[in-house]
Parts: structure tokens; C-alpha cells; sequence
């Protein structure tokens, strides 16, 4: 934003000036406690832009930390501003940058890596040790009126992408890097164990990875037929008995008709992990995304022997692209996750962590600012 | 070999017959029962060679079937001659085979795959689900006089390797294939849970290709004072006790002293593999060899998420060339693991198997025939 | 197929004996000169199969053995059957052939590995120096009533697919083979140089791999009119003259609107292969199908200091089955290539290769037996 | 650098800015013009260090920069600060630099990316489009007494590494650089094609690397033994002349006794490129770093038919931890590389600058400051 001198500059300046005391963002105090406060940014710097937010989700990350102030390692201390998943319209931009203008609709990539560390240089941003994540403690999180971010960082929308759908980026972000590493292409046989917002993202991306046949595995009815709306070849309704494993793989392995090459554990609990490891064929991957349990009881030799790799992921790393172009070409439709939208108010912002953290029909809860 | 006609034919013929009558192989007939006794070898196809056996090293798979009849899934239902780990000499070849010749010294590679399925296709044969295997029930083992083999998985000696050590090409190849698998290079700082015979075979090939730093841990003294020797840069003690897992990964992080690449889990305990587990870097990888257990139970999801891959391995592909070559330049020192000898006759061939058997002192126990 | 012993065996002997005498092909005698001959089939192998072919495709390297007896090294120098892309139905099955019966619908993979080499275990068997080819002199080909082919390399057709598009899988394997090693996926914008009958191939196999973008470039508007109709986003119609690169470079660049990170040179003249290695964004690749020239001229180190790689293709490796899963899937539809049917008798079998030598608007020329 | 108060601040002070006024720079005015005048160092960045420079060689580039003010597509169109090969003492260290401290000896990697752009982000910074790079204009060089330069850029030497080998990790990354997008290992067999200083550095990486075999081939029968000294296992004389290129191809492929993977061109001309294209086995790779020809006439259609690829190479990235670490343990020796040295003044350096440029016996020019 070019900043001309006199009468307009100062107009602008009170406007600005203004702006800042308005800046309102969802503080997390304590436990399932949040509170709209007035929420001061930072400095915009030359190759910083700000946002007007203008839809975030919540996601399950963003749920534990209002019901217990922590989530995996990371404990919320002091204050913090919750929320990630976001997309807004900039609202000025800093003196170098040249990609975005004010009034872009843009969706924003959460994490501000250091950008100088090995694993930065060598592309794998999202393991740098330094990271900065929207909502993951100590750094603020983007439920907000306003933020500012790098330029960067926030990716511009098509015409026919809706903010909301921008939004859903940041989920869909993860079903992306786990189909890049586990090299989903048109040749791989998918299974999905979990049809919850993670197996479900992970089946539209596994589509758009061009999976010939993904086989989507649940104990829960309803969420398998959702799996089956959004184009799941086959569901298989299983128990929560550790014994029906064998059984079950088989019914698995009979369904897909062929070999399964890549099993996305999208739970993270013995029997999910058991499943995948022993379903999957020889040389084939299983790809833990659900974290459920940290230590896990599992067959891993058997299937270790087998050349079955077990690849992990960690958020995403330049996925933001790829998201909007599948969200712009229809290659993946979003819009029938998100079941349920809030206003950004301190009557409705519990309301809608609750609600999410309910479960139930709730795939993606959405705030709309 | 070219048959001509008249008397010398008829001589080598009688030669052949007596021959056939002489062989003799190790049959495992029930448990800890192995009888030297006439092994009716199959017709040479054109692409066969007859091998005479002059070294073969016995191997922990073969003890398990000595001492149990069995080894993973795999079952003696009926008398199998025994072994696998051989070298020998060319005593006579099919008709349309051009690469060796009678008098070659060669090291056998003792996998025969199906040539036609997938796998074998795509190159990962070793996975091939019609393999017949030397010494893996139900296919005879190579514990005898001589045996007929597939030309091309009958790789020649150069003058300055011996029979002894070609015959260690088939155990340094599990070491060569966790390597490739895991991607080992000049950049890749190695930790090696387990200085058993594949621990030191695994700590061998990691320096062949490279591995700037490589620290390996056991339980025993006397182990790791071999790996030392091997080439170890440093060797850890470590409990049995899972409780110290936290306090033994920062021993062995500083006694790295810069990041974990790649973990070798060359046992296979919940123990070693939660060590292995913890103590990679982001972005590492654990390459599961030892398969001590079925079950682990295991800390997977952190490791998970900080994107440390399992790598699985079963046995090896392509690797004798290298192997070969590795012995043949001297990257690689054999020779210091064969620490007992036996001959092929029925008063030590069980004794070898229970010095084998036995541990103790004992990495590789090698017959002369 | 079992043979039964009795008076069926002999009905069925007769029959066969019947059959070899009747089994014809399309003899290749001397430049332009074809004619239908008997043609004694070899005895089946236990894994092999007897086919009856019903479809046969001409190739352009069919078309080079027709006019000049020769294409690039292979001469033909004694008669030979004619012809490699075809499907048929499997008339006799050998003694151990499993997967397939009499009466299946099968597409033929024409070439034969030694499966003993060291390219062939390692999976490059398209790279065999002892590759047997049909129509590949000197090996025969398969414009014939019947051929016998192992049973591993003949592909069942899904019901959906008939026996013209069975034959197709064999140019569209070059497409398939071309986009896996120029690894083609949904953040793949494409370019293809050439719009004849493998850049089309080529342009189909960019779309079933997940392309976002695929700009074709040729000389002549009809072909780039057909080009458009199989879905082409953008066609682009440039010279012959070596002096309109760099405007057609950024017209092509233009019409892509971002990065091209791979192109395909379906052609292979000096200006094609400079437009694509000019056009390609640094660290892209360029993958060179098509061989017009054998000496190049062209700027090959602007781009290598851009890290743009060429890369080669030679024929396709375990393509049949993905190229029938696109077939069936309905993501390829090669329906519309096929511009020319003849049936197989002496009067049609000289005209079909002159209709196919001739261009014009002959794509694919196809054979009905 | 902590700054205190009082007295001693004043007179640190007091002393920088002497040392501001000291830094000279050798200038680049026009052609084969150089003077050491002032050099006026930009402010410290808190993620900077000040390195006061020590040792600097002189590079190709640097030579084309002097001889004609213009090197590929850069030009020289205002005085700048020559060279990039350097190795230094840090001075001065920004507010939040951490990993280093001054009086650290350190090595420093030339260029410094966005780390904002797409190919930054997926970690192929070494592409990134905004790239400032010493001494490639528009950016100043460091053969300077002092330079400022990103923390993150400047690698710590060990104790027996000294100040000149620092300053060789420059041209050895390129070395590093080629073998690793080759991928050499311990199975690559290793072609080099020029035995000048790249070809050398190559060869010593190729070693490094685990390279079994290397047979380097060059017209120049003295550089040619450098290179035996060096370790290649074959030196081979070939002439200028396009027509030996049959008979010499003959004559590598024999010196390397087993099958070429990879070809490294180290020139760049038609002559080295089309023998190395001819002499790469099937499925091999050939690495063009020489850039002496743009327009190449070249066999590239044949190399291509057998999957032959060719591999381009700029610069480097993430090399110095490696370069470091193969001084550190001796797998490399790049001493022998320095053949000359000089002081950093107005007398000597035009002198070094045309010792560089007359080839002869030079390999690598050095100055000492």
C-alpha cells in the first residue's frame, strides 16, 4: 500500500488507527473458555500483508485445545488467540510485496517457517524446528477480524472459489501431503481407514490423485454413507473388536478386488493400524495420519518383512496451490463437509467449538466473520 | 559344457553317473536331526549350472528350522535338505548358457523367483509370491555335494575373493538391501540398535556406502567390542530395561553428535524399536530388520508425525554384484565374522548347527565341503 | 487346456492340425511388398497361450519396415510377419497357464524379455538387449490368424473394452510409459510438440495422469482441431521455420498462463525439441518421444543450466494393465484415433500401410481379422 | 556481537568504523581492469555475520567477468566487486545469530535466495529467480577484506580444515552438486569427460561419492595425469576430432570393462557430449555441467531410444555441510587442486586473474588476504 503524504495520508492514518482498536480475535483463557477480546497486531512488515478474516473451520487440533489447553506436546500457557483454517480479503499490503493487492481474496497457509534451517533449505518446511503455526501455542491463532501474515503465505482465490471453500485449504492441505508421500497416482488401490473429516479429506484427495478404487472403512453407519456420497467405490462397516481383524481384512481385500497399495490409517488405534498393515500388499505403504494412541500394540514385523513402508506425515508443505486448482477445477468439492456455520460472536464462539467437539453429524464446523 | 561324441563322452558320462550317485546333502528330519544322505538332484535345464558346494555359512534362519522345524510362516512338513548361504565351483553348464563356465568359481544367490508375476516385473522380485528358496521349506537347501541352479543367479568370483567369503555374500546382501532401502550415502548418520551377525553385517555394508558416522548399541560387551573393531564409531551399552529408553536416546544422540538419519532396528524388540524410533530425526528413517517380535508395541504416532518412515526389508534383490565388488575392492572386510569352521559330515554337521545355535562367541559358523 | 484322452483328444487333434494349416499372416517380403502366407506357429510352451487376433493396429515403425525394410538399427533382412498392436481371443491355453482360459478377450504386449538379464531384474526389461519384438526384426510378428505368446504378457479384456481398443493399449503405452518417467500428475502443466497420432496419445495419457494443463503445438490446424476435441486446453499453431522459436515460445507460454514443467517432443526435429527445452521452466523436464532426427541441433546447455533434464522413453514397461484400467474407466477414450478399418486379406493388406504411410487424416489404421 | 555500554563501547566503536573505512574491494571497472578501492559494507542484519575474508579462488565465471565483463547472460554494466570462492574469520555477529560467534573460521556459500518462492520453498533454492549471488552481477563479489553475509550461509570449518580448503567447498558443491542429481553410488560407473578443474573436482566427488570405477578422458595428456594422481583408475587421450568418436567410445567402453551408468560432461562440447551420449549404457545418465557450446549438435534421439537421460546442473544447494565434512575425514583432498597463490593487492591481482585465465598449469588460483 502506497502511503502518499498529506490530508489523504492522515485520514488514512486515523482510519488505520481506527482499525487496530477494532481488531477483535476468540482468546482461549482457560478451559472450553473463550473470550472475543481486542486483539493489537504487529507491525506490518515489507513483505507482510493484512487480512480481513473472513471464514475459518475448526479443526480437531483447535477442539483439544479448548477442552484441555494443550494438544500433543504443545500446552497453552497464557492467552492465546485460537484458530487456523482461514481465508480473508487483504486488506493493505506491505512496501515489497508484489504478488497481492488490497481487496485479493486469499486463502492463508497457517505456518511461518524460518526459512534458513537444513530442513527448510531442503524443502521439508514443515518439520523446521522453528516453526510459527496460527493457534498452536505460543503463537496466535487467526479467529480474528484481522491478521497479518507473509504475503507468502497467502495464496489468491479464483472467481469460483469461495472464501469458505478457502478455508477447507488447510484440512484438505493434509489429505494432499499424505497422497504426495505416499505417491498416490492413478495406479494405486486405496484403503481408508476412518471416514471422519480426515479419512473423508483423504478420500477426495486420494480421487484427485487419481486412485482408481478407494474402500473406505468405519464402525459408523452414517459416516460411511457420506464416505459413499463423496465417491468412496466401496464402505465396509467394522467392528471395534480387536479379534474380527482377520476377518475383516479379508472382507476388505475382497472388496477392493485387487491389491490394496496404500492404506491411509486415518484413526491411529490398534485395530485401525492392524488392519491397514496386514490388508495391504506386498511393497506396498501404510500412511498413519490419525494419532489417537501414542503407543500403539502392532503386527509391524510381519508386515515390515512384507516390504509394507509405514510413512508419517506432518501437516503439508506447498499444498495450497494444488488445493485451490482442485477446488477450482471441481476435481474435489468440498462444500457438503462443512454441516454447520457460526458468526463470530462471543454468544456463538463456544457454541461452535461445542459443537464440533460434539461430534455427531458435525463434519466441519465453520465461522463466517 | 559341450558333449562330444565317442570314448571320452562315454567316460564323462560314467563320470557324471557316479557322481550323481555320490551326492550327498544335510537333510533336516525332525527337529535338531539333520542326516547326511543321497540328494537326487533335478535334470540341468539350458540355463542351469551344476554347482559344486565347497563353502556354506549357516544362517539364523536355518537354526530356526534345526531347532524347530520351522521359521516364521514357514514350515518343514517333510525331509528338506538344509541351507542356503553357499558358494562353490562350476562342475558343468547348460547348453545355452555363455556367461560361466566349468572351473568358475561362484557365489549363489539362492532365491529363484517366478520371473512372470508383477513384482517380479516391476523389479522387486525378492517379493515374488512363487519364490523357491534354498533351505525355505518346502524347497530343497544347498547343504550338499552339489546343486543345480538357474546361470544367472550364479555370480563369479574374482581371483582375490575366496569361496568362504562368496558364500558371505547371501547374510552381507540383507545388510546391502537395508542400505539401498533406507538410502544410505555420504550424508547419512546411521544408528545400528543390535550388534548380532546382521547388526555388524548392516554396520559393515552402512560404512561401504558411506555413512559418515555410524554409532551401534547392545547389550553386550563383547559384541560391541567387535564392532568397534569393524569399524563402529562408537559403541553404546545399553539395559534391557524399557524404562531407560528416554536417558539411553540422549546417550546415543550425543554420542552422534549431530542428527539421526536413518535406524537400523537389527532385533526387533519393543525396546530396541522404541529406541530407534525416538532417537531419528525429523524426517529420518527406521528400517525394521530384526524380527524378534510379531506384535511391538510401540510409540509410532510421534515418530509418525515427525515424518520418520518404517522401512521394511525382506531378504535382497540384484545386491551379489555389489556385494562382490565390495569384497573384491576391500570396502568391505568379511572375514573377521566367520569365527568357526566345520566339515560336511555327519559327525559335525548338527554340532555346527548347535554351535550356531549356541551364540555364545559364535557370529558365523561356516562349513568347508 | 486339459486334454482328455478318447475320441474328443482326437477331434481336437484333427482340429488343431487343422488350424496350423489354415494360420496366416501378412508376410513382409521386400520394400511395399506384403503377402499373406501360411505361417507355421511354434509348439506352446507350458506357459503360453495360442491366440486368435481380431484387431491389429498399424504403427508408424510398421510403416518404416513397409516402405524401407528397415527403421533406425533393425533391418529386415528375411521375410518376416508384420505388425505388433493387437488383441485377440485365447484359443489354447499351455499346461501351467493359470490366469487366463479358452475364449478370454486379450490385449497382446508384443515384446518378449530374457527376464534374466540384469535390466530385466531390475525391472527395465523394456531396456533387454535380448528382447524378442513382434515385427522387430528378426523376430515375426502378428498380423496373423493366429499367434502363440506367453501367458504373462497377454492382458484380459474387461467387457467394456472391446478388441480395437485392446489393440490400442500398445501406443497408448508409449503415452503411459512417457508420463510415469516424466512423473505427470495433477501439478504437472504440459506441454506436447506435435499433435500426430503419439502426441495425441501422449495428450490423452497427460489427462488420465491428472494434468491440469496440457497445451499441444503443431504445424497443421486439423490435426490441432482434432487435438482440441480429445482436450486440449489451449492449441497453438506455429511454422516450420527454426527462426520463430522465441516468439512462439512466449505465444506457448502465453497460452499456458503458468510454468510448463514438462514437455513432450512427439516429433523430434531441431525446432520442436528448441521450442520445448526454451519453453520449459527451470527444473522441469523434457521427455523426448519422438525421433525425426538422430543428430540434434539444438540449445541444450541454456537449458541444463536451468536443470531442465531430458529424458528418453523406450517403448513402455507394465503398462497393459493401467492402460486397460483407463480404457475401462472410461478416463481414455481411444475410440476416436481409430480413423481407418480394412480387413485382412491380400487385397487390404498392402493399401491399409499405404493409407497409414500416407497421413493425411489416417490416425490409427486398424486391422479387422 | 553484544554491545555494552561505557567506555568500551565507544571505542568498539570507534574501532569499527575504522574498519569500515579500511575495507577495500578488488573492482571490476571494464575489461581486464581491476582495482582495489573502498568497499562500503551494507548495515549488519540481525541474522548477519561480518567475515573478514581470508582466502578466495578464482572461478571460471570470475575469469569470463574479467576478460570480457560478461558471463552467460550477466553483464557487468557497473563497477562490482569481483569473485566468490571464500573462506573467512567471523567478525561480527547480528543480534539474533546464534549458531555462530566471533573468531570462527567458516566457509561461506555465495548466494542467497528469496526463501519465498515456490522452487525456495520446495528446496530447490539454487533455481529461485531473485537470487543474489556474489559476484554475479549486479551483486558484489567478496574478494573484499571484509564482507556481510547471512548467518545461514556461513558454514563453521573444523580445526583440520583450513581457511583455502574452506574456500574450495565453492567449486567442489559443484561437484557434490552433479553427483548427487546423477546419484552415484557404490554402483555407478563413472565417465568423465575433461580433466580441467571441474572435471577434477568431479572426479574427486565422484570417488567420494563410493564410485567403484572412474575413467576421465581429456585431450591434454598433463591434465590427464593430474587426474591419475587423483585416483581416476583410467586416463584415456582422445583427440579434437568428431570423427574418432566411434573408435573412441570403443576404447572407453573397454577401459571401463563393465557398463558406463554414468557420463559427466564436463565441457560442453559437441565432441565430449556425443561421446558420452554414445558410450552411457542403456538407462544411464548423462550429467552436461560444461557450458563451453550453446547451440549443441548432438546424437540426442538414439541416447534417448535407450532411456539414456541427460541431466543438467546449476550452481548447487546444501552442499557445504557435505563438502565440510569430506575435507574433515580426508575422503577428499582438494590441496593438489591449488596450483598458485597470491596476495590481495593492487600488484598481483590482475596477475592472478590472467594466471587463471592463461589455463596452462593452473588449476585453481588462490589468494590469501
Amino acid at each position: 500500500m502506497a502511503h502518499g503524504g498529506g490530508a489523504a495520508a492522515d485520514v488514512m492514518a486515523c482510519k488505520q488507527e481506527e482499525e487496530e482498536v477494532e481488531n477483535k480475535a476468540a482468546w482461549l483463557l482457560g478451559i472450553k473458555t473463550l473470550k472475543i477480546q481486542p486483539y493489537h497486531l504487529p507491525p506490518l512488515g515489507p513483505l507482510d500483508v493484512k487480512v480481513r478474516i473472513k471464514a475459518l473451520g475448526i479443526c480437531g487440533s483447535d477442539v483439544h485445545h479448548f477442552k484441555t489447553m494443550r494438544c500433543a506436546s504443545f500446552v497453552v500457557k497464557k492467552p492465546m488467540v485460537i484458530g487456523h483454517e482461514c481465508a480473508g480479503i487483504i486488506e493493505e499490503v506491505g512496501s515489497e510485496v508484489k504478488s497481492l493487492a488490497v481487496g485479493d481474496r486469499v486463502a492463508l497457509e497457517p505456518g511461518i517457517s524460518c526459512r534458513r534451517c537444513n530442513l527448510c533449505k531442503e524443502g521439508r518446511y514443515n518439520l523446521c524446528p522453528e516453526m510459527k503455526f496460527f493457534g498452536s501455542p505460543p503463537t496466535n491463532g487467526s479467529l480474528a477480524n484481522k491478521v497479518v501474515h507473509p504475503a507468502n503465505l497467502c495464496f489468491k482465490l479464483p472467481g469460483n472459489v469461495s472464501l469458505e471453500e478457502g478455508a477447507m485449504c488447510e484440512p484438505l492441505s493434509v489429505g494432499v501431503h499424505a497422497c504426495r508421500r505416499a505417491q498416490i497416482g492413478p495406479e494405486t488401490n486405496v484403503l481408508i481407514m476412518g471416514a471422519g473429516p480426515i479419512g473423508l479429506i483423504t478420500l477426495l484427495a486420494s480421487r484427485a490423485f487419481g486412485a482408481p478404487r478407494v474402500v473406505i472403512v468405519d464402525v459408523d453407519d452414517r459416516r460411511l454413507s457420506i464416505a459413499k456420497n463423496l465417491g468412496a467405490d466401496e464402505i465396509i462397516h467394522v467392528s471395534t473388536n480387536i479379534q474380527d481383524v482377520d476377518e475383516e481384512v479379508i472382507k476388505i481385500q475382497n472388496a477392493m478386488g485387487s491389491g490394496i497399495d496404500v492404506s491411509f490409517d486415518c484413526v491411529g488405534y490398534n485395530k485401525t493400524m492392524t488392519t491397514a498393515l496386514n490388508a495391504t500388499q506386498s511393497g506396498g505403504k501404510v500412511c498413519l495420519i490419525g494419532l489417537a494412541l501414542t503407543e500403539m500394540t502392532v503386527p509391524l514385523t510381519p508386515s515390515a518383512a512384507r516390504e509394507v513402508d509405514v510413512i508419517g506425515i506432518f501437516r503439508y508443505r506447498n499444498t495450497w496451490p494444488l488445493c485451490i486448482e482442485f477446488l477450482k477445477t471441481g476435481k474435489i468439492d468440498v462444500k457438503p463437509l462443512i454441516t454447520h456455520r457460526f458468526r463470530f460472536s462471543q454468544e456463538e464462539v463456544e457454541q461452535a467449538f461445542e459443537t464440533s467437539a460434539g461430534g455427531g453429524n458435525a463434519i466441519k464446523v465453520m465461522f463466517n466473520l
